[in-house]
């Protein structure tokens, strides 16, 4: 597999178009982008993940159904930021439809081969006369190279602060196959997903349940692990498209190749995720939670969680100190039976507690790795072989700050 | 019932004498109180309340063990702040049992008659040779007057702005019978108790049994509702002790007056939480979040607490901003069912959302709300009957600022 962090990933695999416009959906008049489109010619099989909030957004019920027919076939996503048409009733019931019927009438499909996202603020409203404004310069603009993937990644931005992509090549029987990934994060970044937009696309042929299994299993071991703030939005849906045009049909390749281009939609979605939270808000630091010796992989996650979203924790690392205590008791409100005596603790490779006692000696060198950007918090409970891994941040000031009013 | 708040509680039953004193557990010479006694000469009927967490401090293990035993009887409590003793393996073992033996050799007491509190910093060691010396002064000092539960209540806090107290009295067959109680919080609030020591005495005579139902019960409904930072300690503790000193006799006592004790341990504990909530560590509101309509209690509990614990709802209430939507996210990630479309809003009597739909007209009066220092969020899931209440505070800059280093 050939990987590639940036660049314009969701033209890179054959037969997609994208676009990204202005069309003011903030009323901010900012000139920012804040809608995209994401075409194929070709009929796309799909397959999407979707959050599990109790309370959904139009455009998710919207995109939900359509996705959940297993013959449905699809030519395009249109997506906007700065509204997310979430807690918006009726209204925005009729406004995700009209969003689809707006981009199926400009580029002649049907409206239901349409996927509609929207991602930014709750509980008002659309300006649907300015999005069918936008909705018509987007599907103008729709071109299948650089420029049009770099404007839709643009476009789905609300607070991060950079665009987040990545690709991956996986050579086949008939030369090589491509997928392409972007995503949107930033605040409200939670285990189960998130305010966060992702889209695939590649070349490849395959059944919607063939991508759906695939997709699923990639969310699970990576959008699925990340936390930023525990909360999760209305709005998180990560959508995969594959339009065949590469000539490469998925179930007809060697198990070998199957495999490989399952480890490359792996490797996408886990760059993308690691990406929401580096780029999450007003974060400094990247942390691992790992947890190992667990006797199931459930009560591994929910220590890790409960680690991982610890406000105590997190500031702790935004203030670079190696206080494993909170970590500990972060792990012991996990409740799933373990013992402070039977935990190993680490910070990279360094020992912090051997089966309960500190190793004090090391302290000076705890410090050092709590203070760089990255680190790893491994814990071992000697309970059992299970293991799991949540990837989490600081907490900063400055997170509070931006946040305190929108 | 007359209910007192503040003043010298622990002191006001008959018979309780405190004590407080520096014996510089932190080793910062800054001469605050860190260590103190309560006594009472009449052996007192006692009950408890323990962290749930799996990694329990060495005097949570000790103090419930003697707690458990429904024939035991106290005469001392010994708390110190500064240390936890939590994470110090054998040696908090010893150190804990070092701590009751040394007051029970000063008050000519047996050492199982003594229990053990403490808070602090996890994973160091008691400096346990300064610790005996306070306790020998400590024992020296004690007297049942105000400036003895001044000086208690003073030596058990650690990041608390002020002390916390309160009293009740409740008439009687023999006149009156009093409860004062006395509580340490502040950060690692969460519910089902936290790094908060709280500590109850009554001069009423009553068998563990009967104190431990009252007690449970009661921080049931108080410290159990009230959340700070999501984060649960290792050493939080409840103790309630009853003397008998009154000589009146719970059990031979009306059913209206035992009635009126239960609701005056209510009212203290209820009183006590409270006061924890508003003194968290760099908080500016205090807010009741509470859930109506919901198909069961615990459910109505959920999603009072993920409302309650969201990040992006606390900080949103720091900067005075009614962002509804953040709170029906939370609601909705509790994942108990519920629906959008059903749900009444007010802060406070002011409708927010009528059936889902915001009642816009009314935005000037929810910001007045949100913006004061005290005020409630009530929802309506219109599922059920049963309800939930969370106690809950905003999430301000300077928490992170104070958090990042010890």
């Amino acid at each position: 597999m050939k990987f590639y962090e940036n660049g314009d990933a969701l033209t890179e695999p054959f037969g997609f178009f994208c676009s990204g416009v202005h069309c003011d959906i903030k009323g901010a008049r900012n000139g920012k982008l804040d809608l995209g489109i994401i075409y194929s010619q070709k009929p796309c099989n799909a397959a999407g993940v979707f959050t599990t909030n109790d309370v959904q957004a139009a455009p998710v019920t919207y995109s939900k159904k359509l996705i959940s027919d297993s013959n449905s076939l699809f030519h395009a996503i249109v997506a906007n930021s700065g509204n997310a048409n979430a807690c918006t009733g009726k209204q925005g019931e009729k406004d995700a439809k009209k969003m689809a019927s707006e981009v199926a009438r400009h580029l002649n499909i049907h409206s239901n081969e349409v996927l509609v996202c929207s991602t930014g603020r709750i509980g008002v409203s659309l300006p649907i006369s300015r999005l069918t404004t936008g909705i018509r310069d987007a599907a103008e603009d729709i071109i299948d190279e650089c420029d049009g993937a770099r404007a839709f990644q643009e476009a789905i931005l609300t607070s991060d602060t950079c665009t987040k992509s990545c690709s991956a090549k996986v050579e086949c029987s008939r030369g090589e196959i491509t997928i392409g990934g972007v995503v949107k994060g930033a605040g409200m970044i939670e285990p189960n997903m998130a305010t966060m937009l992702a889209f695939l696309t590649t070349d490849i042929q395959a059944s919607n349940i063939e991508l759906q299994e695939l997709l699923s299993n990639a969310v699970e071991q990576s959008f699925n692990r990340i936390t930023i703030d525990g909360d999760m939005s209305t709005n998180d849906t990560v959508l995969f498209l594959a339009n065949g045009n590469s000539g490469v049909d998925l179930k007809k390749e060697s198990k070998s190749v199957q495999k490989n281009f399952a480890e490359a939609v792996n490797a996408v979605c886990a760059c993308l995720a690691r990406k929401c939270v580096t780029d999450g808000e007003k974060v400094t630091k990247f942390v691992k939670v790992i947890i190992n010796g667990a006797k199931n992989n459930e009560s591994a996650l929910k220590v890790a969680r409960c680690i991982a979203n610890s406000l105590l924790v997190k500031s702790s690392w935004y203030g670079s100190d190696p206080n494993w205590g909170r970590i500990v008791d972060a792990a012991g409100y996990a409740k799933i039976g373990l013992s402070f005596n039977q935990i190993d603790m680490l910070y990279n490779d360094i020992p912090v507690l051997i089966q309960g006692v500190p190793l004090i000696e090391n302290k000076t060198t705890w410090k050092e790795i709590v203070s760089s950007d990255e680190f790893s918090i491994i814990l071992n409970l000697n309970m059992g072989e299970a293991t799991g891994e949540i990837w989490s941040n600081d907490l900063s000031e400055e997170y509070v700050n931006f946040n305190k009013s929108e």
